[in-house]
């Protein structure tokens, strides 16, 4: 079996999957980042001074050239440059050593590394749209349609930034129903394949 | 961690689904139906049968009723009848006892049962193309045509009869890639969820 020094997370919201990378972080002894962390330290360090370079580039090109939709028409959005902040804060993360990656599109930014397990983290809707209440409250939106709002942005980011179909089953090296194995077993079966 | 009876497993051409699902029966101490075996019996059992049913029926309905193409705009072709016999034959099997299920949309046949586990096994084209030359021979076709003749027809089928998206992770409980994983590890982590 191949040796993974870095594992990736993909998860729907409400399936647990962050709480899985944390779990799965602390019984291997190895850092988890999660997504709120890594818009963070990409924030600190690295979105000012994307936004000064903006201003010396006379005209996007590579990263930024390559995307495009309507309101990109003038250049690059401020979603962009962090997109390419928290691009490199991944890529500084994973030179480091070995770690827990949760969301951000890690698997798709670290796709070239043969030393990444790379998994995703689904449950159905009842299972998702329970846990959320329990882990971040009632709101006033149900929680199916919350889950649901947050299920097509996740989508649409991933899209955008990546091309790949999200929830795709090839995108992944492994695939979790989180509700119906229970995430214990997530947690051990991702652990044992490290 | 839940009970499983069943296990149900899908699989891309050249996987090496069949080869996993045979496997993890015998280190489990059950059978193995796969494709070929379940269409066999469907003949002999119930395919002539259907035949003489269908003589007898003047309007076909229930789930005949609710197939529809083009071919299908006089009535069920021999497919659909194959396909109701198969599921049947499913069904039965599941019923007798503990068992690994390879193939013909079992996980949607059972996908009432609470004690099923389903699986998918996919794999990158390069691993199955080389995978389909060392078991199955050279063909005229390069191995790589081949694979994605098969891919185009079993998610034809798939999507016909169930209506699911063909290779979507929320469709299973758990997705592998057998060629970033290896087989046997493939085998390992279904033998412990079992």
């Amino acid at each position: 079996m191949k040796k993974n020094r870095i594992v990736t997370i993909s998860r729907e919201f409400g399936s647990g999957g962050r709480t899985i990378g944390r779990k799965l972080a602390e019984e291997l002894g190895v850092p988890c980042y999660d997504s709120e962390l890594i818009g963070e330290i990409a924030r600190e360090s690295g979105f000012a001074e994307a936004h000064v370079r903006r201003a010396e580039e006379s005209s996007p090109s590579g990263w930024a050239g390559a995307l495009f939709s309507t309101n990109r028409a003038f250049g690059p959005t401020n979603e962009d440059y962090l997109w390419e902040v928290q691009r490199r804060v991944i890529l500084e993360l994973a030179e480091k050593g070995p770690c827990v990656i949760v969301g951000r599109c890690a698997d798709y930014i670290l796709r070239d590394r043969a030393d990444c397990l790379t998994a995703f983290i689904h449950a159905d809707l009842k299972f998702r749209a329970d846990r959320i209440v329990r882990v971040y409250g009632e709101r006033e939106a149900s929680p199916e349609e919350r889950v649901r709002d947050k299920d097509r942005r996740r989508a649409a980011y991933h899209r955008f930034y990546t091309d790949m179909k999200w929830g795709y089953a090839k995108n992944y090296q492994i695939s979790l129903d989180s509700g119906a194995l229970g995430l214990d077993a997530c947690v051990a079966i991702l652990k044992r394949l490290y």
